[in-house]
């Protein structure tokens, strides 16, 4: 029997390739697909079958154009018009070799949601292992904010197909969810990867609950963000995405061509450090850094674009293409050529953003200094704890309540370490506002040096 | 938290790099060590633990070239006089971030065995998974007959450790032994790689005993072999082996050359598949097709010998070696020079080990013709079925059995495949014998063609 | 100012790209083009130029696929009707930065060919290279026999494209040819890849000629074979070959399956080693061992039948494919899984071809045995040195020329090493001929131990 | 014939491998010389000379690690007291199968300097190519001023070795030099790598003299930099360097050690990009930005002092290690763990270098603000257009001529792109200059918005 994970970096999102016998099934592949295939081949398996534990929101299946390329068939749960695909219904089992796949249908997340139980037949017709897709995590259970106006209902559904279903397969069993640590579809994931269900059952802590009204009366108490790039998902992966097939590569521009094509409404991209962009930019570029985009991205970038990438060197081309796709970008045209450094040799304007470091920031918090504090992160993460006299918008939102935030006076971005802090100031800079610093090191930083913090 | 297992093919032995924090611990390094420390790179940690689960007799241990080049301290139990390294003793703790390793005693296998318990301090303080070496497998418990005098003691020993220490570290314990399916230090290994000790209390085979006396009159009933070389391991894993440092790589010889060295004592060990050394062969040379090195070699070769390798092509050249030095061989200095190729076009002799299909074997034999039919198999598979009038030497006695081999009528070499049976003929070929045949597909095939099979 | 020389092993062809200033050429693309692009990228350059110095007829080209991944476009010489890209005309010049590349038109291979004259502005606007197609290569010139009844006239038009545009650059101007030594162009190409115009003036042998009328009379008297396949080649060289995309690769087919897809006509291809192949061989598959196919498949393979494949271990498959994908197959649908091995095991039979060592070919000559020695080689080879009594059939020709070999004895095939006279004997036992033997070592064996050798 | 150039990065080193009839030979190996060896493996050859053009002074030699790993010999040129490796003296000739190598003394860059001369024995015994170490390149000729007592004599003795030996080896010959564009080793040379004796003949501008007087005359009048660690390679590549073998690699350490570690005197090395320093930068830290470590390293950091490393990010460690070992430094014992980031978030203090826009500069210079422009290129640059009012001070003379620089004004640090710049701010930061700043563009983007420039 072979298991293999594969994990999609930013996204933190986890598929699995499981075969034997010469048959594998892919579940929830991501879109550049061509992974399963070479481990598939690699391990001399034809993959026959794809599953899809649910509809994702946070990024596009690759499983219509890995169906294109191995002639395998798709399945998802029954709850959905899904324009692609079989439906697998309770108890389904699908076999490869000694291996048995069973469809036991744990809705809560999203109604058609559904867990694979394997089983290995050689040694039991007992479960082995459970593939929940974003049922139950390790160390958190799956959103349940989708449906706001069902939302009791569905966290109900949710403890039902917990604690019903999966919790009783057995302590033994293996858990295989969808997700680890970093995903938008949950704040309080494990950083580890492997547990079983006797481990989550014991420590997870969003599974110590009193009750069923308990279980739903945190998770409607939970806050979510709902990015609006969450829509052109759902909606791609109900129809079957566009493959990406042989999709043209962003050429090289030089500097001059990227300023015109600037100027004709290129969206430029800057995805260097945030140091790097302190330091010196172009004006008008959006700074996401390279590793940010699969998370914040979609809240910024339509989709209508063209994109032109500003990077750091051009390894990081293949990354930041790789990241954009997934969330269904396709239109990323350039990269700036020799980055930043072929834009200053061409004597074009750029600009910086200083970095305030912490003990500066509370000299001048100390001395009453003139500034907004503006701190970009969570809801609940302000909550725990912010410097006092700081205005909170969420980073996703910034676009939209700019006007809530004074432009006579210096703005210092803030968040938990910088890094999203960087991307409110790009942000602020293409909107006219002229005097923005940003705090690299931030929160984490403020602690460090003794900054005084209030928490709700 | 990060845990990779890191499969070593063809021994099936399993190492683990787990770490946290920046800091990362390393279990049962195998000899070629520099993965471990590319991994830690890439992941950014520093290797400052190294654990020997207990002193490995299959393979040459890497703990000492990776103390060497990490600066990481090594630890093993401590009923054995390492001249290397720490003891660990039962209880003993060691941290990583917010992973703590804990050393509980499994003795049973070897005296000094140890397993090691991984806590996730972030979820909990009670166990998450175990590090079993070789006392517990998954589909298999670690081999007792090390010690022929003190049978009963040590297979009760390991009772103790499993039933006792094991077991009751909770159903929802994961599962890490050293060993997985195809090594020589069990024989009922699942081809699974994953499992929890809940799994295994309720299906592992060899678990599933009345009592301590039940346990330890089945494994002491166990028949193992046991080749050679584990003497050679014992010594280096003991001492602490030579480094394998900047060995010299084999380099091409010319047929000419070739020949002039196998004349001057040179061992010519031929890699290539059995159907390729039954079309030609370099007489003189033994055949160990290129996967089965791991397994047999240290049964056929002496360490003082300089060994040339005849290969299929030059990518074989790097894991011959590498399989080769793993077992402690360390003087692989040549191959031959655009292979059997550049051996046939120089006009020197060659020979063939003509295949026999099973359905002319039954022929053959219901015809009643003359021939001794050599199964090499293991005594527990003959048992198990054999053709009527073969007779049974194991592979690995093959060459100190040679005189009840008669020499007057033709053999054919049977095994379970036809693999083990090839090395079998060429060394039947190498000691003189003349009508030497060999059944491609062997036990497997007979079955699918009808002969006729006994069992005891 | 970048080139870097794509060699595609087994065709022995020769392509570049060539860039400055952040664009670049391809000269003569190979159907798997992706490489182009990756290097174009790793560069920082934009492949803007496809040239193709002439139709290719030994492979499928990569222009039209490359063009559409990159939005280059094509360039070819004017005298045939292409169904893609635009014409290149005698002094047109294409610039890159510093770099110019200036056409001259040199026909004589093919009316249409082209060669590129590098010029580099930075130091001269004199040539510095050029880049040939296949008008001149190293160590000989193209082959003028593709208009038999024109052939005077081209062999002229050669030596004027040669000696007359191409020496005239200078003996300083370095060479770029479309082939290498080993490509069915021409079979007297240096094993080297680099020469300059004076090197070959001087020591080029097919260019020591008293004049024009001692050229085209060598041309002319040359002998060479015209596979099937190069009208196919044509075809699509013309047209523009569908893209490779996302074809589906082959997967694996166990013996049983395997065998019925052979009963239903599946061409069963056999890519091992010869000796394997004579070891053990599937009935009715057709032996072409692996680095052999870019030559000889074309040959002997239908484009419209489906191909199985027989493959020594799994990464046989990825260059199996590409080399059929190159001559134009694309309809390989499988590989046997476990190879010849899991047919073995299956039950199946087998066959074998014995090998004959060129010592025992002798004795049995000695001896005056009754036996076809059937020699496979070019008729050139066979003019320069053949053993008596033996039966010349040009490999290409075999399947066509079956009834010019007796039945009735046993038949021994014989090349100049072994390895083309494998597949001869393939083709013999597919066509029911019983008794084939191989001579591995063959000619080159055969002088090694003396065998009597006649020449014309 | 096998014939492959390996160019080492940043130093535009290039060394040969060459091969025939399964012997090769290397060219000049660089320090990390296992490329060589698996090159070798590869192609099926056995490397046994290794050559030696001349007492490398840039870089530390392979040659001995090589010699060791594969039993091959080394030679070099006999005028130097070398304490490793044997003697080739005029005319020596070394073949392999159909190669021959033969030596042709060519001194002037040094005394000991040997060119060789490839012969291609399959088509003439007339040179087909040859290796010229630092007497010719390509668009250049060799330094002639590392004995400046006897300058006019060398640089007589390099006119004859190249007009008296190299020219009239004949236009057709192939050229491989030992270095390439960027290389320390002349600044004239082609980005080409390619050419031949005939096209450097007519076009290489060094070679158009009128004769062996105005060779001298101006071989004598050129300015090159002698830096401080050309005299640590001449110890190593006479004596032997050290082997580079298993060296320890450098481990990752949290902020707050890497601070303790600075505060006991470890070097801070900061390898991120211009415009990353720019932003925000650990006080006390050298800032070389990667890809201009082999250049630029060994003009500031002494031999005896730890190394650490601050990256942006692991995979920067790599290389950064390689350039650092080339040059001889070997104690690189850290990097900052997650980099800048990781002590921003630490709390410890940052600093920034405020970028200054070459527009910004020409209003500060037109509106006569007070101010030091430092520009830190080569004098022959600076003579070739300078901004009127500027301070010149080569980049490598910095550290010794701070006392030029006046403190009480706000210094803005000057080259050709902005990337020497960084480094001579770093510098000056680190000795207590305050208000440092740098134009990211300079002299380029000064041109660009049109700055008035002045030169001699």
């Amino acid at each position: 029997m072979f298991l293999k994970k594969i994990r999609s970096e930013g996204l933190a999102q986890l598929s699995y390739i499981i075969g034997d016998g010469g048959k594998a099934a892919v579940i929830d592949p991501r879109r550049d697909c061509g992974i399963y295939r070479d481990i598939a081949d690699r391990e001399g398996m034809q993959i026959t079958h794809i599953f899809e534990t649910h509809r994702n929101e946070d990024f596009v299946i690759g499983s219509c154009e890995l169906a294109d390329l191995t002639g395998a068939a798709i399945y998802h749960g029954e709850e959905l018009p899904f324009e692609y695909g079989r439906t697998a219904r309770e108890d389904d089992v699908y076999e490869f070799g000694n291996i048995v796949l069973r469809v036991v249908k744990t809705p809560g997340h999203t109604d058609e949601s559904i867990s694979l139980v394997l089983i290995d037949r050689e040694f039991s017709d007992q479960p082995l292992a459970v593939f929940t897709g974003d049922a139950l995590f390790i160390g958190d259970v799956g959103r349940t904010d989708f449906f706001p106006d069902r939302s009791k209902e569905v966290a109900g559904f949710l403890y039902d197909s917990i604690f019903e279903k999966l919790l009783p397969l057995g302590d033994h069993v293996l858990l295989y969810p969808a997700h680890g640590a970093g995903s938008v579809c949950g704040s309080g994931m494990a950083s580890r990867e492997f547990s079983s269900i006797g481990y989550e059952r014991q420590f997870n802590p969003a599974l110590q609950v009193k009750d069923r009204s308990d279980f739903i009366q945190r998770k409607t108490s939970e806050k979510h963000y709902y990015p609006p790039y969450f829509k052109q998902m759902e909606k791609y992966n109900l129809a079957g995405p566009p493959h990406m097939g042989a999709l043209r590569r962003p050429v090289p521009s030089a500097a001059g061509e990227f300023a015109s094509d600037m100027d004709r409404g290129l969206l430029s991209l800057d995805t260097r450090s945030p140091e790097a962009y302190s330091g010196a930019f172009i004006p008008g570029s959006l700074a996401i850094p390279l590793d940010m985009i699969p998370v914040y991205a979609g809240w910024f970038i339509p989709y209508d674009r063209d994109i032109g990438l500003i990077i750091h060197e051009f390894t990081d081309v293949e990354p930041a293409v790789r990241y954009l796709t997934r969330l269904g970008y396709e239109n990323i045209i350039s990269y700036l050529d020799e980055g930043l450094h072929g834009w200053e040799v061409s004597g074009r304007h750029y600009d910086r953003i200083p970095a305030v470091y912490a003990g500066d920031l509370k000299s001048r918090m100390d001395g009453n200094q003139e500034f907004t504090l503006l701190d970009v992160r969570k809801a609940e993460e302000v909550s725990a704890g912010r410097l006092p006299g700081s205005t909170h918008i969420y980073l996703g939102e910034v676009p939209e309540r700019l006007d809530e935030i004074p432009r006579d006076k210096p703005i210092i971005t803030f968040c938990g370490s910088g890094r999203r802090a960087i991307i409110a100031a790009s942000i602020l800079k293409q909107n006219g506002f002229e005097d923005v610093q940003n705090c690299l090191g931030s929160m984490a930083a403020c602690q460090a040096v003794g900054c005084s913090i209030r928490s709700d």
